[in-house]
């Protein structure tokens, strides 16, 4: 088993990578509060393969278990699924020492953390992600929401869980595209932080593809590794942290105007990178082999590397202003400096921006 | 001007107590984000004597104002509510760097500030209280939250404001029920934790219901001063903060039952202290004199001594496990140990309970 810790003072947390662990009494033994009562918020695609074998675990502990199943899909990340686990969690009489485990990918992950912060103004929360991309990218950092029709998580709260718990069978029932999906996240981090990563990924990704064990659990390792040496360095994303969003400004801008959950939030962003890529090509900042090695990792992980073909521009312009990077109106961009380093701009031009978004 | 710095490290705030602050623009200088939005949250009835004055004094100092104004009341302190505020800040572009401000009483301030803790994961807020009730009660300590059906304050987070300005000339408009009302929250903090305060306040009543500023912010002020030191050694309701709750357990049930906003909150907190006294006295940690002491204060300030007729003990008993004191399914008081201290007991025995209901 691989154990990183994230290192936030007081509120620290270990996470927990290896197979077999939804079963692994010890792992849950630790971090829930005794004599509370246990909620695994989950959705009804997860809840078939992974919630059994959860709930016989805790039970087994001597926990009252109950289960709140949710839709399934980037749409429900909305104020209503919220309400719907206030409820639940109410009409089963949980009180502060309840304990939320949060069974899903991202969605779930940020819906039942920021779930946790809110009810009882906040109780405690485990992650247990199932997805490649919400092993990568939610299990660090402490950001939980919902979106807003106006929005991509616009509603929310900075929330640490007590754990994490990265079982890695789960990603044997993840359908390819989401697969795919979560390497955009990955691949990311090896463009904005670590050049030798992202030279392990293309050496790797068929090794990735076929699911091997030792590759995938140094892939995660790595990523949360990354993520958290950031997240240390800034937790309420002050400045360094917006390096994360690498393609998520064009990406967020994709995934409103398609209508969440047509294209998945990885798909959006890789699309994203490649623009971002792009201007960082038209700046000098990386070279014409550069960016076709970043546009050719993409395509290798199946994703897509330009905008949906109805949208332009301006589309792009009037959904960006409401970004959450937006300062006074400027709309600011993270931008590759060199392959293994990026930063903020907010000093793009119209016409680097419509390049980017048309080429 | 009073001045009083509410202590909790870097979330350490001042509370200005004073006539006329409205206008004050130095005030509002110091405690707004340069160059950000600032959107007012009110409501359809303080909006028209409050709005005006405090959108011109932070409009002559160059910032950005418009206002979020709601209806008015208990009922609306939901996620309706809390839905509009976010649409209106997303509708309105608005950025990190907004700040709200939050013109009302506790339903206005309780809300604003939920609102601000969750939107794009926090933004500044400052306090404008115009109750005496908010005066008193949500100036310090930063819970802010929303009602569930439910539930009251189900849903909420731990959030601090940059500032909170208390004018006193807001209470000239404030209908008498409502300054009962903040009575009862006053006269809770002389039975929890200062018999002589108790005491000041026998004497004072008349001048307190004559407006006398001196007396007021007297009053206010040292309301405020005991809730600050109470917040201040235990910020996130770990222990000894639940005495605040005097009254509230009994209270809150009641204002379930009736359904919010038909009795006001002070006005079950009134007869919910009564019923934690008659605990007290059962006891003997208060006597027969310094329980009518209570009850005479409370009447003396016009309000209600004894539940709504139609309430029976089980009706209660129903509602209050699902207060947010309620560990372990033990339904948790808090009872006076004599005038002047008070503590939390979970050992109150369905006699007790049904004594003190029915008395």
């Amino acid at each position: 088993m691989k154990t990183l810790t994230v290192d936030l003072g007081d509120r620290s947390y270990p996470i927990f990578i290896d197979s077999g662990l939804l079963n692994n009494e010890s792992v849950w033994g630790s971090y829930i509060k005794k004599k509370g009562n246990v909620v695994i918020v989950t959705n009804t695609t997860v809840c078939q393969w992974y919630l059994n074998p959860l709930e016989s675990a805790v039970s087994r502990l001597g926990y009252k278990v109950s289960s709140c199943i949710l839709p399934d899909g980037e749409q429900y990340k909305n104020l209503d699924s919220f309400n719907a686990i206030m409820t639940f969690l109410l009409e089963h009489n949980c009180g502060r020492d309840t304990t939320l485990i949060a069974l899903g990918g991202g969605v779930i992950g940020d819906l039942t953390g920021f779930a946790a912060a809110s009810f009882q103004r906040g109780v405690d929360f485990i992650q247990v992600p199932t997805t490649l991309l919400s092993h990568v990218d939610s299990s660090v950092g402490g950001k939980t929401g919902i979106n807003h029709p106006l929005g991509k998580n616009m509603i929310g709260a900075f929330y640490q869980p007590q754990a994490v718990v990265i079982d890695l069978d789960c990603l044997k029932t993840l359908p390819e595209r989401e697969l795919a999906a979560g390497m955009a996240e990955v691949i990311k981090y090896g463009i904005i932080w670590d050049a030798d990563f992202f030279s392990y990924l293309e050496k790797n990704t068929p090794s990735v593809w076929n699911l091997d064990n030792e590759v995938v659990s140094e892939v995660v390792y790595r990523c949360c590794s990354i993520k958290a040496s950031v997240v240390h360095e800034d937790e309420k994303e002050g400045g360094l942290r917006a390096i994360l969003n690498l393609g998520h400004t064009f990406g967020h801008a994709i995934e409103t105007y398609k209508g969440y959950g047509v294209w998945l939030h990885g798909e959006a962003v890789a699309a994203g990178i490649v623009m971002a890529s792009h201007v960082a090509l038209g700046r000098g900042s990386i070279s014409t082999e550069e960016f076709e090695r970043i546009r050719d990792l993409l395509i290798a992980n199946r994703l897509p590397v330009s905008k949906p073909e109805e949208m332009n521009t301006d589309d792009f312009l009037k959904l960006m202003v409401h970004d959450k990077k937006t300062l006074n109106g400027r709309i600011r961009y993270v931008i590759p400096d060199c392959l293994g380093r990026a930063s903020v701009k907010d000093d793009l031009t119209q016409s680097e921006i419509s390049a980017a978004i048309e080429a």
